[in-house]
């Protein structure tokens, strides 16, 4: 066993047993899985014209945001080296503990722990962007995000940290990841503008692409959650596993409380009907709020966090929208404002939890504890909101003078799917798109692609049989070459199979020869 | 560690290692993923005008059903107070251990692990109530069918249970949880009475809304299975962690077996075509079958088991259809059946698992261990099918006092999805319903929705676009906006999106001025 | 706990601690949800009347290929027996240890993550037979698919193993499953043949069928290959536990490496536009590289060979198209090529684990271990390819033999959907391929299938409501019956619907009687 790593020399981050090295392992597996969930309640929230543009800028987080991670992004969270400083750490760049490391285990597994906080974080934005940010510009915003989510994780869960060492307590991440995500989307929303047309008839919703996919969605980052507040606890060792029990209690404690009254919200605001989006967010809102001091609570506060922070994601949504900030999926409300009342709540409700030294010893309101650790969750809110914001208001700034940062005009009507991934869909306006700026662009390469789902070769050969069928001339020849083919031999299907073609293409051509005006409208 | 705390003064629920409780903790977080299994299931069976519906209906059991559990359903079941008697435990209401109760890691990895069966098992029946029950009856049946389930949990479970104390044995809730989620399917599915129009034209299944979802649902499922199972055991410590890996080994052989005779039963009535739902419920009906004693059996035993349990399941789905008992997902053939049969199947093979009393040191019927297993085997069989049917019969017939539980003729037709949530979808005939009940009902709502993953603001916007080509008028004035916006810097996205937007209308006004007749009938 | 059964007398495969245990059986669970990883990617990619057949044959692949694995499989690669020898082992079939095996734990173990492994490795030739093999000679081939890999998978991995005894390193199965399976691909998708028309117009790729499914199958594989690599270490004790975080971390930052140069291969090929199977593929294909020496490599390694995997797999795709082979989900060049690359890859990069005996003490060139690894590497991609191609080859020969492994044309053009599994889609070209086929096969039985999702009956009630509503007759006596449906009671439920269903019914054929010319068209 690794009893002998266990000492107070090494820092509380390289600082796990062999027990806790699997209850970290498993649950960075469990809480990749977020990814999964992120992708598909977004896509299924945006319209289907940008469905698989969503997906895709999913994909480009987990990668360049992975890749960036490694390289600066652990650098400044948690680097070890005599230039940091309570704002940023500044060492092991490029972390890569060699064979010879007596702590590589260790490093290795707290680097994956962290990298799939990271990912997670710098997905959130992504919602907030969708339908109207270009894609080479959100490439290289998910290139630098990662800086703009380390800075201030390093701040509360550095060894280095302002916030650290001021008391500042958020287990899971409430500020670190979901304040700073919501308030990166609401200053990202802001920059990009509002969707085209998206305010013209008030500030109803617009129809979501999937509601099955988001609902899905919301799932797996339901269960997602569990592993990212209980694996908090950072191993089981010693009595780390009663909290990790705890944490896993009070996550699902304050999403049934969030989840009723998101119900009851729903009804009351649409006579009686439920929203999709509304039971979403206000689920997801209460899942952010119980995130920062989840094994602090008991089971009867968890449900009353989660219970007023769906209310107040559930609120604030319409207001966001009052205020002509387009939000598609509601991040800012669901991470920003779920996320500010998450950290209070550490203030107000959180026991220290013995003999852990989580939250150095202090006590919420309730508990006795006075105003100093509300003080200081007040300033870690003040302190991650106005980073999240400015930051990245600055950096899409910069971003927009490379690459404008939104889509021109006719890629926002035609949809992304089909101006950046070549993916064409039907039935949902796309066609009509096409039509409507044919006469001003250069729709050729659009014109030509063929519907999602469809096999075009296949309507080709169709038209032909159709054709000769119709004709009743050489019935019995197709029907002799079907038949046939029921009993193919695999070096038959070699060569029957052109020929069956040439012979139909052959029959097809004799009959446009021997007739006029066969009309063969509807083969493409 | 915690060896001090594995001692005989602590109730066996609460008598768990560090070992043990990551064990029970992973295990629960994986059970809880069977929710999106459910889910995904569930919707991709019915039609598509109530797929949106059912996924909530989903969201509701998890919210109310956990919610319910924490207030009264652990405690009905394993309660601990003087009042506890055979037939319902009475202690622990809300259990919510405060931070110096030794036990208390323990009782939250225990509440966890409960509830992840609990919502499990709650969500069974909302597949057999689909496409006609009333949203808001539901969420009421929701809150209280954890009752329903807690109380034979108890049975069986509890310390204080009358069938745990003559021997019944089901491990991870053939009975407790299959069999009484079946039963109380086949009730609800009863007292709803058919869909409209159901045995119209025989006895044939309607297709299915999502055939993919649907398989993705039973893959969802199998996994979540194997946590279902082998988190069993309740832990990994002594000899237990053998007895994991047997459970999971003999899951995967019952869905195999099960898997191999759907496969042959589908084609055998098909005439060599392969039914999705036959597959799907046959290899569920395999898997429940195989949970009442997963680590009881032997391998080839399994596979014994997950055969005849799938044959169970796939002939009496037509039975029930026989009898005009409208299941649309066929839950009270793979839950019911498969839940008689996995808990009889206990009383045939079981091997007692020395050294754990699982059994009680009792054997099945082929292991020489007589008569008596089988027959408290029976008798559970008995107790919790008639106590579901019953009970669900009486709370529905209660519910339908104040709710009427059956929707409107006219939701019905139109699907759940636009009456309760707004959700409209296209070419599935829900505008051909609203058009037939035009005449008699205020539409007006429902035919002002957009159609799911559609953006109705664009269609705006092109329409003026299109107007402005069609004319070949202000062509090069459009072309220019459009290329001056492949270089718009963030301000003035700022202000040329809206100067852009209006340019575009006083053309088109001026166009629709100086002409009469144009039609912008395509123009919503 | 089980230390006295950590000793030398007992074989590697169930040698294994109570902590051991946790980790393999854990990661069984997640390796087994890479199924529906597979599943979505493959039913995502190919056309739409093709997605529910090959979600069937997925599911066939588990159950059959899993069956097998138990009967013969396991047996070929790990068995006991005196009969062993380098090329094949022939004991523990249908392996099943009995109550008093004192190794009974490891061996179900054991069993449990051999076969998560052994129905993935057969899951990946499934994409590349997509959309034209006939369905019951894929059942055959999926029986008898899990010899072909496993009688290689103990030569690597099997005490008996010729290249295990040379030294080959092979960790997570670069060689033994993705090489296995992609050299399989490509035989099978020679054998079979080209889509047809496929190569009509060039080699460009047909549409993806579902891209947003597509996605998430590749989100899925990707955390299930966290437990895939990491999983291999077979155990947290001893040192194990550090080779399972640095596993898990050199996954991901392949992954990264792999993600970032197909972004950028992709957008170099279509000026700028992002392809999302290059995407999908090239991760894949990174993830496939760095699966063989897993936990031999440093960071930055992984990261080179990820990006030198997914470039080898995003080129080769359409280098296999342009010898006309048509692989539809490009199975071939990911597990193929990928796999080539990962097994080399160890023989340049592999660091001895100490104190693990992984690679016997070798390093790879780079690390000054010379030629001798590289070689026996180089033999390793030799025989596995070698014997996929061939013994794939011989196996379809000989199937084709009994059942024609390629559909009828006419089942191809209808696609497999409606022809083996009554699963009709709407929009998608399937009703006219019926209407182009109505003249020489019976298409009765297809005509009368109903589209996915519609619910037929409903659309006859609607049309018995639309004639009454639009004759202005017995208005007022429909609006009685809906509005007396509102406050139903359940006893009502039951009598009310028949009696609506034939008022409505005998008002509509009065109408109909007494006025001729009523067209109900639109009905159906």
């Amino acid at each position: 066993m690794s009893a002998t790593r266990t000492n107070a020399t090494v820092p509380w981050l390289y600082n796990i047993t062999v027990e806790d090295s699997n209850w970290i392992i498993t649950s960075a597996f469990m809480i990749f899985t977020m990814q999964t969930g992120f992708g598909m309640l977004e896509s299924g929230c945006v319209s289907i014209k940008n469905e698989v543009n969503i997906m895709m800028k999913n994909v480009v987080d987990i990668v360049l945001g992975g890749l960036t991670y490694w390289i600066f992004g652990f650098a400044v969270s948690f680097g070890r080296s005599e230039f940091n400083n309570g704002f940023i750490a500044l060492g092991d760049f490029c972390i890569d503990p060699s064979a010879d490391n007596p702590l590589k285990g260790a490093i290795f597994a707290a680097f994956l722990f962290q990298l799939s906080f990271a990912t997670t974080a710098t997905t959130i934005v992504s919602g907030a962007m969708a339908e109207r940010c270009n894609f080479k510009a959100y490439c290289m915003f998910s290139f630098f995000n990662t800086i703009i989510y380390c800075i201030p994780a390093g701040w509360i869960w550095g060894e280095h940290g302002f916030l650290k060492k001021l008391g500042a307590v958020d287990i899971a991440g409430s500020g670190a990841v979901h304040l700073l995500g919501g308030s990166a989307s609401l200053a990202s929303a802001l920059m990009l503008g509002p969707r085209l047309g998206r305010y013209d008839n008030g500030q109803g919703p617009l129809p979501l692409g999937n509601p099955v996919n988001a609902v899905m969605g919301l799932f797996v980052l339901w269960w997602g959650w569990l592993a990212f507040n209980s694996g908090s606890t950072y191993g089981l060792s010693g009595e780390k596993w009663q909290y990790a029990a705890q944490a896993a209690v009070t996550t699902m404690m304050s999403s049934f409380g969030g989840g009723t009254v998101s119900i009851l919200y729903t009804m009351i605001r649409l006579g009686g009907r439920i929203d999709a989006l509304d039971i979403i967010n206000g689920i997801l809102g209460s899942l952010v709020s119980i995130t920062a001091g989840c094994f602090l609570y008991q089971g009867w506060e968890a449900l009353i966090i989660g219970v007023i922070g769906a209310l107040l994601v559930c609120t604030s949504m319409p207001l966001i929208d009052s205020i002509k900030i387009d939000d598609p999926v509601g991040a800012s409300a669901v991470h920003g404002v779920g996320g500010i009342w998450g950290i209070l709540a550490v203030g107000i409700f959180a026991q220290s939890p013995e003999p852990l030294d989580t939250t150095n010893g202090r006590n919420g309101l309730i508990k006795g504890g006075g105003w100093y650790l509300m003080g200081v969750q007040a300033l870690t809110v003040l302190c991650i909101g106005s980073w999240g914001v400015c930051s990245t208001i600055l950096m899409l700034w910069g971003i927009n003078k490379m690459i404008p940062i939104r889509m021109d005009v006719h890629q926002e009507l035609l949809g992304a799917d089909i101006t950046e991934h070549l993916v064409r869909h039907s039935q949902v306006g796309v066609s009509r798109a096409l039509s409507a700026f044919r006469a001003v662009l250069d729709t050729k390469e659009a014109d030509n692609l063929n519907s999602v789902g469809t096999n075009p070769f296949h309507e080709k050969h169709l038209g032909l049989v159709k054709l000769l069928a119709l004709k009743r001339r050489r019935l019995s020849r197709i029907s002799r070459i079907v038949s046939r083919n029921q009993n193919l031999g695999v070096k038959k299907v070699k060569w029957i199979f052109p020929k069956w073609k040439q012979s139909v293409k052959d029959a097809a051509k004799q009959d446009i020869a021997s007739k006029e005006g066969v009309t063969l409208a509807w083969v493409h």
